[in-house]
């Protein structure tokens, strides 16, 4: 197993608020953390709300990113953005050479995805990346707080050792809990509730 | 003098990349930290390029949001947004009870300002902000690095230990140095250079 820094550039990202099932695109913010300790770079881009260019979009964006070459991970609050715009974890790290750690406060119901995606026309696309997604791990925070996780391009305790470093301020790591503030801050003026 | 608390809740706000002398209105970032820390919340807004509207915009987003009653302090990277939109601080101060602290890397010529502001019909308002801002004061960061600022509503060893409290990760404040790098990136995709 690797040896993980406590500085290690991990960027995470978020997507803004938006009113479900509306049109257009729903803006996406990435913040470059070091570990769980501060603010290095950030990104801002968009996405189409129930679209499929979530995944190519962060390709992009990443590979052609002055950051990329210090960062050593991706991280992701659950692997949909703007609604059912799916991200492909396996993608993301392939084409990006970045693992990718996705991070759920609840366990996702696979059930009501699959009930939400049966909307779609091309659901097997969708559907897919669930699975590709791979395995859902729990993983506890605190006495009786728990987060629930995927990833690719790393080993399990690897993962863990990251989160844990990252969860500095609060019980979801800093690149998420920051993205999102970030990001509701930039659709409602200020930013709102918690991660 | 009062007693600083290190994570005394300062809201940051810097102006996104324009193009000089074009039309519209840029966008403004803020960010609440708690002392040179961590971030906290986040405000979204923008301002006329060259416009008149900086002071009233950030009154009314600083009184109407739900995270003043956790703010001390308001701190602006020089007294201008959007090219030369000035901003009051002492009305800042007044209107919204909150002291200002302006930080500025290099000494802000005033008469370069003054021709400038020459070029718009209403100078005299516009040098009044300038005259309200009051002295500008020297302060050595580190060895042959210093900062210059500008204050109301606070006493000078005070602000000098707010800004020294909140310079955690490089020679300008924090609230500063990430509300910079996120502005940045709303413009150009990524963040860039230094504040």
């Amino acid at each position: 197993m690797r040896i993980i820094k406590n500085e290690i550039r991990i960027a995470g990202f978020d997507d803004a608020p938006f009113i479900p099932r509306s049109y257009g695109k729903v803006p996406v913010v990435g913040v470059v953390f070091r570990g769980g300790s501060f603010l290095d770079g950030a990104f801002k881009t968009d996405v189409t709300i129930d679209g499929m260019d979530a995944t190519s979009t962060l390709i992009k964006l990443i590979n052609n990113s002055k950051h990329k070459k210090q960062l050593r991970v991706i991280m992701l609050k659950g692997i949909t953005m703007g609604g059912f715009n799916m991200i492909d974890i396996s993608q993301l790290y392939e084409k990006t050479g970045l693992p990718v750690i996705v991070v759920n406060r609840k366990m996702p119901s696979l059930e009501d995805i699959r009930i939400a995606l049966k909307n779609f026309g091309n659901f097997e696309d969708r559907w897919d990346c669930i699975k590709r997604a791979g395995k859902i791990y729990k993983m506890k925070i605190e006495k009786n707080k728990n987060i629930y996780y995927q990833f690719n391009g790393l080993k399990k305790g690897e993962v863990e050792t990251i989160i844990r470093l990252s969860c500095t301020r609060s019980l979801i790591p800093e690149p998420l809990r920051v993205s999102h503030l970030i990001a509701s801050a930039l659709i409602k003026g200020e930013s709102g509730g918690r991660a």
